[in-house]
């Protein structure tokens, strides 16, 4: 194998189409970020759209900022943008609550149109809220519906006529396994069964075809790929298939066709509008809108690209560096079946993340041994990829992570 | 009756003892702004806070700003804030989600108290998000729920034996008119039921005392006259002596025990915490922990104590000077038996409000013929009153609002 070289890597950057997109993006000097997978890095753009929704919008228009400011529109309008980034059609996606809230509305959604099964099928490995949401369902239901949860492997042989939603995240929060959407979307409608898709951990990093794949809904967060800053609101998707008669069972005023008549029957609006409950928190909402300009100019095509990129040379730089120290790949070695992010694996992976941090390379940790490093294409450098790799070894020639300092537990997010 | 010359009013804001208080707002000149109980003013100190939030917390510490600037804490602190402006425990209240997720929540968590009973009470001329979300949750669980939905005047009578909850708005969105928590919650008790109090058009402006009142659950909105700004999250109140049998059915994982432990089951954490479901919105919740700010210092009685004088001025002056216009209070006279809060009723109520709004008297309506006037005890001074009265008499004698350019509607909100 030809080793690979700084200068190599410098190249890789000289080269790369997405070189500039790292403008759109402030971050700590001497920081080389791993972690925008857990929040992204803040867009310059951020703050004066902020201080402007605040000083002249919501200071100088006050309630009329909802109109004049058109405010009341954004769920929609920052949907629309997204749906540009996951393969949706304008009209599929809107911004609203959160991941684990926009996934009760669509597994509701989902279980009435399939009266009659009772089961949605997920995996171990996915994220612990999307469960969550199923189980406190199930028990409002009073155990009318049930989660089978079963290993990834075994997803397939879990779905049988009894299964009337696949629940499923993208991404391996942990692993960064990626499964494949439109195979296991086609295996779903095959037997009957819708899918709900978690797109947290890829929308903005990866080239998403919810269309092509013919996905039923979808959810995803704003504060990993696509930067909204922390706890960003999140999206939902629904199929226009499906719009018509899909419905939440969170029905609030901003889902209403007409909220402003102030009626006291709930009516639904037409479409995907309906999908909205409360009031949407607008300052986090304008953050959102704002951090996708990042990805104005760019096609996600070149985006996933990069992220292959910087992943591949990750996985190619750990392999030439760092051997001898026990550090096991966790995540799949062939970046077809791996989103934007890699995970290795050690016995000592909370101490040593602490001294890759206290060196400024922001990673993260994942019981019981996984240490987590996300590459978010739009800000990362392929320079980047080279220092977290020396500072990897580093750290473990010295062994800097064997000291009470590092292993000190504090809360980890 | 002894005319009141603005001399008088002078003298009101002289002695105020809240006068300093209006120096914590921004407001553009020349208005008069009648319209807190929609979207409260800016507090100055939100911009440079939210601005800290953005370029210090989050381009600075990136993931572990929830930790090293404790954004995770920000729903229980923030919270605890709010508990003390309505008569709760610090560890009775927390900030999460919109008002109508929160009520679903507390919805639920009140039917599986008293399972075997069905039927929600609640009124007609309550907010109608709220009757929406009870609506959704009868269709979700089939009907096996009902909304008894009456005349205000009939609550007492509705609440027999198969009521399990009766759920109100503290003060009518349309009317001011205010309910008696006490004795509702007195009555709903006496009859086996439990209650869920709205204080969204309440909370910031009337000295509520839910300990005294022992109301079981309460929610309330963070962007009317607690100043969060546009869409600030909702709170929500659980009783301690419920916090340990109260579940909502929006299991995420901010509700679990140990949420950092990713289990794949849920388990909720111990009291209130447990209310919580999905990542909150940050920028959102710091805009709203800044602005209560404005509350320090102050005490409730006191705010109320001005609500209720500006209020009845504003009563006395429209009765001293718009005799003969049509003008009819539908707000009660009686300040015992009303918000923060004054409306009147006119047939052209929609071009009048926009006539005054182009005078910089910023009020609202309510079809079909309610003008909305909101008094905002913090930053309102009694010479805005008279300003406001003054100029609905001009508005009036002239009949500036009999214009093509104020009947044309547009969005109301």
């Amino acid at each position: 194998m030809i080793k690979i070289t700084l200068d190599d890597v410098r190249e890789m950057d000289r080269v790369d189409p997405l070189a500039n997109c790292a403008k759109a993006f402030s971050l700590p000097d001497g920081v080389v970020y791993l972690d925008g997978n857990s929040l992204g890095a803040m867009p310059v753009a951020v703050p004066r759209r902020v201080e402007g929704l605040l000083r002249k919008e919501w200071r100088q228009s006050l309630v009329r900022g909802w109109t004049d400011h058109s405010w009341i529109d954004l769920p929609v309008r920052v949907g629309k943008r997204i749906a540009g980034l996951i393969g949706a059609n304008e009209d599929e996606v809107v911004v609203s609550d959160s991941t684990s809230v926009n996934l009760h509305k669509l597994l509701v959604a989902a279980l009435k149109l399939r009266e009659g099964r009772s089961v949605v099928v997920s995996n171990q490995e996915n994220f612990p809220t999307d469960l969550y949401i199923v189980q406190g369902l199930a028990w409002l239901l009073d155990d009318s519906i049930s989660l089978r949860l079963v290993p990834t492997a075994d997803i397939e042989s879990a779905i049988n006529e009894e299964v009337a939603v696949v629940m499923l995240t993208q991404v391996d929060y942990r692993t960064g396994a990626m499964l494949d959407i439109e195979a296991l979307t086609d295996l779903a409608h095959q037997r009957g069964a819708l899918v709900i898709w978690d797109l947290s951990h890829s929308a903005g990093a990866i080239d998403i075809d919810l269309g092509r794949a013919d996905v039923d809904f979808a959810v995803g967060c704003g504060y990993k790929y696509l930067n909204g800053g922390p706890g960003a609101p999140a999206f939902l998707f629904v199929a226009k298939r499906h719009q018509d008669q899909a419905q939440s069972s969170l029905w609030g005023w901003f889902g209403h066709a007409s909220p402003f008549e102030f009626d006291t029957g709930y009516q639904p609006s037409d479409g995907l509008a309906r999908m909205q409950c409360g009031t949407p928190p607008i300052l986090s909402l304008v953050a959102l809108d704002t951090a996708l300009d990042a990805f104005m100019g760019t096609e996600m095509k070149a985006i996933r690209a990069k992220s292959v990129a910087l992943t591949d040379l990750f996985v190619e730089l750990v392999d030439q560096s760092c051997q001898g120290f026990d550090l096991d790949l966790a995540s799949p070695r062939q970046s077809v079946s791996r989103g934007s992010q890699v995970s290795l694996r050690h016995d000592e992976g909370y101490p040593i993340v602490q001294a890759l941090i206290a060196r400024g390379v922001i990673g993260d940790f994942r019981a019981p041994d996984i240490l987590r490093f996300g590459f978010a294409p739009l800000y990362l450098r392929y320079e980047n990829v080279w220092t977290a790799v020396e500072t990897l070894r580093e750290v473990m020639i010295t062994r800097a992570w064997d000291s009470p300092e590092f292993r000190r537990r504090g809360v980890v997010t």
